[in-house]
């Protein structure tokens, strides 16, 4: 059973391994809220905004699940920062009660595998220190909708990534504020605060996530967004945020921020989030989903223009570094041409959208769109075909057809 | 008679020039809405949103009348980014009915003065450019409620000012569309959409101002802000934006612009928002409100801190230029140390958060800050005294009294 899969019901009939999960766990999941929406009841409706995002802008997300929420392709437009209301939700748990946001600063975390183990309020993180940092999140599923072998979980369009604004504390000033890491520590281990009911192994279910020690330098612990109190669909009162790393890593409620020597043990680490070929499970020896690559999409026009000039919109970004180039094809990428970012750039995490002026005749477009980062790698024509459907950054499938 | 201040209720009563005014155009007054809500019942509440502006976040807001709210001087945080729900309003007339934003793209703007006048349609303006930039939105008279002289016009502390994100179209795109402007012409001069009421001089209420030719370089016509659709309380369907210029230049609603040998008669540009000496009346002699001058402010702690280490915040810009330097003084002046900035920098029209680490003991401390430009200019100490309590960026009066 693959671990990542659990709080996506739209995809348990489908799936084998899901089945036999549920026939083993159906009670559990029943007691987790997992099943409140039917798969027919989904797919009939995109107005089932769940109760914790409430606040979202419905007309802007399409509802796949309770916990899972995509921003249509549209709502981006040339967007620099993507407004909180606008912005996809993702969570592999139900999120815990509201009233854990009443009085944010009270929220504690622990640290462990530091010198100086203790807990902290966030009240007395915000006293060590405050930082912004702009960063694309993005689920690591974004793009799992075109693969056509039917990759289980989410059907993501483009629609699971915006780019927002962080405020909160280096994680690295906290750390060395308690004497730094103990020697032969390898990862950082987040834990979410989310709640695991009696009767159910905590590994098999918990969000619980390592990265490599090198994410220390840009990690923070973040209790703002968009310059915003961070809201409980976002993991408030404070989330563990690793700007350039997939969305699963950036730990909502985090609870507990421990330097480990090895990956934690619970089943979204060791087997879930796992890059393996189809068919295959997933286990810890497979590469695990940490640092994203370069990718851009096109956001408008998405299926019609009129003739004349027009402007193709679209966001591009290097994924743990900077972008530095942007090219559009009006004809699937025989021939391409540079477009040009607008606007601020807000640092190596965060997207650049991108405008392409051009003049087109009647007809019919391919727009496709490709990236290239600050170390020249671009992006591939195709995506790179893997049992869950990660990683998808090739061009091609990205693209829109446009009638003129 | 000031023009600037009809739209501003809460004065009426306490200004002579004012009372006048009443007296003859009562009716006229009344048929704008501008007698909507009594000073009294105005002072009594901060709830009474007007119905334009019911999307704001009514908590970050203070609402001196039913065209001015300002925001909260808590609210701004750290924040790189005003949220929208947390901007301030300042309409200078009621804003045109909601109507207009039913369809965006349809709106109309004239441009005259160029070799080749034409209107064009947002939908046209769109397909011409599109470019974002961060820039500081602040109306002329944020401060003037520091001016003892008893400054007429809405009583503005700090949170007549925010920093937006504006995208659009460069207006020197649009202006070399047309061939460019007309030999001699001095001004750009942009006429908002407000309803003039029958039976008044237009020139004697409406929006129309003008800035110097120079404001071209950086000028746009945008019709989104914070990456969402520009609402009507900011000015949409479509706002003229100079960055770096105080707002009232910002024209909302705009219908038209034009290059023009010379400033508008219009009494909002004549008259009004001229800096002069107390008790003088306004004048196209005197300077007019463009340029932004270098100004920073703390934005918490404002009250009580506890002892041990404090983070200060505020935010800092350089008004038409980037700001390079910040200082905060826990002695009101006496001693200066260094802040640091936090975040990422959006380009020279917007403010930069910063954050100013101190171990504080228990007493009673007056905290200031003081932003230096890239040119070196520095916040002055004193307020430079003017009739109408224009231009305040003096550091002394800006400062908060903390108790540890």
């Amino acid at each position: 059973m693959s671990m990542d899969m659990i709080p996506e019901p739209q995809s348990t009939l489908d799936n084998p391994a899901r089945r036999v999960m549920l026939k083993g766990g159906a009670g559990a999941v029943a007691a987790l809220g997992l099943m409140q929406m039917s798969p027919a009841a989904l797919a009939s409706s995109h107005s089932k905004v769940p109760e914790f995002a409430q606040w979202k802008r419905i007309e802007d997300l399409i509802v796949h699940s309770a916990n899972t929420m995509e921003t249509v392709r549209g709502a981006i437009r040339s967007g620099v920062i993507t407004p909180s209301p606008t912005l996809f939700v993702r969570n592999n748990l139900p999120a815990p009660s509201a009233s854990i946001t009443e009085n944010m600063d009270n929220w504690e975390v622990s640290f462990e595998g530091v010198k100086n183990p203790r807990s902290l309020k966030v009240s007395d993180l915000k006293k060590m220190g405050a930082t912004t940092v702009a960063s694309v999140l993005q689920c690591s599923g974004n793009g799992r909708a075109f693969f056509p072998h039917g990759a289980g979980g989410t059907q993501w369009s483009v629609g699971a990534a915006g780019c927002v604004m962080w405020t909160g504390v280096p994680l690295k000033d906290v750390i060395e504020s308690m004497g730094g890491s103990v020697g032969g520590m390898r990862y950082i281990t987040g834990t979410g605060g989310e709640e695991i009911p009696a009767g159910i192994d905590p590994k098999t279910i918990m969000v619980e996530r390592s990265v490599p020690m090198a994410a220390l330098e840009n990690a923070m612990l973040a209790w703002q967004m968009n310059d915003e109190p961070l809201d409980l669909a976002h993991g408030g009162p404070l989330r563990l945020v690793f700007p350039g790393y997939y969305g699963v890593n950036n730990v909502k409620y985090v609870k507990r921020v421990a330097m480990t020597e090895n990956q934690t043990e619970a089943k979204i680490q060791s087997s879930g989030y796992r890059i393996r070929d189809i068919g295959v499970k997933g286990s810890a020896e497979q590469p695990s989903m940490w640092e994203m690559n370069v990718k851009s999409w096109i956001t408008g026009p998405l299926e019609t223009a009129n003739t004349g000039v027009n402007l193709i919109y679209g966001v591009a970004f290097g994924g743990s570094k900077s972008v530095q180039k942007i090219e559009v094809s009006l004809d699937n990428g025989q021939n391409w041409q540079a477009a040009q970012f607008v606007g601020p750039d807000l640092g190596p995490f965060a997207w650049r959208p991108f405008v392409f002026k051009t003049n087109l005749k009647a007809g019919e477009y391919r727009v496709v769109s490709r990236a290239t980062d600050v170390d020249g790698t671009a992006q591939p024509r195709e995506r790179f075909e893997n049992e869950r459907g990660y990683l998808h950054n090739g061009w091609e499938d990205h693209g829109v057809t446009i009638k003129v």
